[in-house]
């Protein structure tokens, strides 16, 4: 909801909400009366509330919509700096991902000094299928869980569908072009870890500047303002790097995420970290 | 609200609503509730509520958030077939429209048995600025209610922007394709109204069929389902009828709007017919 | 051919050239020749021709493929500035547009100084049917050259299908967006006279800024450079005048596209202005 | 080139050539020539050209422009079916990827009878840059060819950029969307591979149905044809199978590929399989 506007113009005017499929409005009246009770706002007559979803039904009862607009409203303005928590919270509660418990997962990448020095960090809500590869690590097919079964033999009941929402923050001075093809790239780093990208995947990444010289400040929403832009010859390591911290984030969802039994009994193990490195816990990076 | 799985699954699975800008979040939950409840859906667990919206804001006090998903959810029970209300209406109570009171407006066209003999219906719901032209009388030109002052001294307090819903209904059996390629067309419809397209538009056009041989039945989506399909070759007199009917529907959404008075005594006339058209009312069909 | 690269990049890097359909690839391999042949290009070895076309089957021996890359070569070589010649010349000797003989055409609007005083002009190849409207003027209706005719009674073998080319170039500091954006708009100014869009139609338009303060020099594309930026809140007049001078440029290739007889006899007559405005020439701006 | 129709249109009208970056003309030219020679085309003024292209000029003089239409001409005539010769042949002769030796390169998957039995084939041209992974196996950080060592020490010369043309056939009856979104699961199979999707990679991918059923022959082109269309609920098995294929299409392009020495003595290894797989060869599938 909301990423048509963000496209055409170019600018991201409310925070980013995650959460399930059936919750979007409840996010959504959340965000609008956050944003209309903002200093500077008293006047402000639209807003384009910016809420992804993924579909958590298997482990949460979402037909019962228990989020209440209250709630949400408080997870914005209780948002802190800082590490990000990971695993089975917020809007990864319910999530599964490659036959596992998902969840939220975040990480990210600094660039050496010559490219840049810009750091891209990217958060995940991982809610989808496939066969799930870690840096390489064959860990659906060691492990057994193996959507192949689903292709092979499609009377098996795992399904596959799912969708993931990857969110990344750069300091480096992107236009909005060069956000959007960096968002693409975090799809990119979904699909080393063996997404499936199947028919129900309906899969969104997005991105957003935090540099302060490229802020639409009120001033320069009325004029022609300057502002720097790193050019399209300097992005490719900035967009491995995106690459590189979506495929980690994703791992690190499911590093953090514990074994939960939800709705109807339905039961989401967590990825058994033991059976596949042994001693030595996964450092993909 | 909606659109992109639209575009990627290349089917609605809602009704399409209507509303204000800062009531989405509450039009999106009454379609989630109404959807849920249908016979049938007891087991869904997933919902893509298709709201469209423009800013009243002039006309109605929409911080306020007056609209309630309960009366939502009524508009969509006591929804029935045939003739449309058209003007103020609805999402259209408080819009205006190229200087003047604006609303909601329909119209149709039925191609010739030749060419197929499809019906095209459209349904808009008017909230733009521009410089308006009614079947080429150059009326804002005329009754000096001319957007080009904006231009030519933008001190001028008039507002061209804002935004327009294009809805199209055919009995036709288009692929989702065609019917995206129709969708466009409607926007040339309004283009011929002598539309802005003004920074702040949203513009949005969407179609549907309502050909029973096409339609997405639980059948058809768990098979290899075989669907007529209106060839491109003849899809052109189809495009042609869109174009006329949104140019038509937005003129008769101002022929049926009515002075109206509203949030903070803001004051929308009524396009004055009288000193268009004399003792011959506009009669564009 | 090039649009993907176009968007992709944010940034044209040859000259863009118009021709008919089947000499796409003439005109590809003269701007490559161009291109590579320019001072500072020795080691270039990647160049994306930006080229666009349309069909006059009608009027000329398109299979013959007469152009050659030479001849094309030579047009870029003596292209030059001041004012362009309009009507059946270049890429419009061959062309047709609402039934009569169409051409190039170009206009332009300057917006006054408290918007910017900002220039837009714009160049159009027209080659597509529909029932002309001239400012208003219901031109096709009246001199019964009448689209509707096709659609009511489809053997009349008149072919409404057809393509318009349109390009805008101006020299406010526009983002890549906000050009694409603007090349939309072109779209909505062919709308205004009475294109019918239809299914053969593959109409273009682009954008490109002269504003020597956002080229993308050598080293401008080496760094973070910076650059100014129109304002979204800015771009409105911008975007009325592209619509009105895309509309008034298709006008004024008809106003000076004079008659024609090419392959096998086709006919194609000018439009009768005499007919059409008697004494007063059509005076549309 | 072309791709833009593709879109519009839902259909492909002209073989598909790849060929590198300044021959596209001469492919464009051959295959109007061509198309316009089949029987039957005896009256065919338009034809759209489909042609894609990767930047080969490190091992080839690309400003020579060596390729005649004649030449590109005699390829599509003497295209067979059967095995398509892999490595460094064709549009591949002069590829480089993960800074080995690129080329041309197909795999397929079928379906098993209950997934519908779909054959899903792609071939690929592999032009670019990142850190080859194949099937997990880390082999460019085992073999030192480190593309991160362009983003930690960006003096080091190996250039990441460059694109990869993938190209998907399958007998399953999907329409143009779905073929759309196969095309784009494509790009996800190479992410897989370990590909930097650098700023200069334009990366294509394209997918076209063989099935007889919805083949838009002469007689369907001008009706309302029946066509039969696998259900979105049927369709992420093939989209697991074109991921794989293309993933694996891309590491057959680097086992066939041999040692080339080109223009001004530029040097592309093969990827060297003994030291990566000791005496076992690769075994992807």
């Amino acid at each position: 909801m909301g990423s048509t506007q963000v496209e055409e113009l170019g600018e991201i005017e409310t925070p980013i909400l995650l959460t399930n499929t059936l919750a979007v409005p409840e996010a959504a009246r959340a965000i609008i009366e956050w944003t209309l009770s903002q200093p500077g706002n008293e006047e402000t007559v639209s807003v384009n509330p910016l809420v992804a979803e993924t579909n958590d039904s298997y482990l949460n009862d979402i037909r019962r919509r228990a989020l209440t607009p209250a709630q949400i409203l408080q997870a914005i303005q209780s948002a802190t700096t800082g590490p990000v928590t990971e695993g089975s919270v917020g809007a990864g509660t319910g999530t599964t991902a490659f036959g596992w418990k998902g969840g939220i997962g975040t990480s990210s990448r600094q660039l050496p000094e010559p490219s840049g020095g810009f750091t891209v960090g990217v958060l995940v809500q991982t809610n989808f299928g496939g066969v799930l590869q870690i840096a390489g690590l064959l860990a659906g097919q060691k492990l057994g869980k193996y959507y192949l079964k689903d292709v092979l033999h499609p009377s098996v009941p795992e399904n596959p569908n799912g969708s993931c929402i990857l969110v990344a923050a750069t300091d480096a001075p992107l236009s909005d072009r060069n956000l959007r093809r960096l968002a693409w790239r975090l799809l990119s780093g979904m699909a080393r870890t063996g997404a499936s990208f199947s028919n129900g995947s309906g899969d969104y990444g997005i991105a957003f500047s935090t540099n302060i010289s490229i802020r639409r400040t009120p001033e320069r929403r009325g004029s022609t303002a300057t502002y720097p832009d790193l050019a399209n010859n300097l992005v490719s390591p900035l967009f491995q790097a995106a690459i590189e911290a979506a495929e980690e984030a994703i791992c690190n969802a499911l590093f953090a995420a514990e074994t939960m039994q939800g709705f109807q009994g339905h039961f989401a193990e967590a990825l058994p970290i033991q059976a596949l490195f042994g001693d030595q816990p996964g450092n993909s990076n």
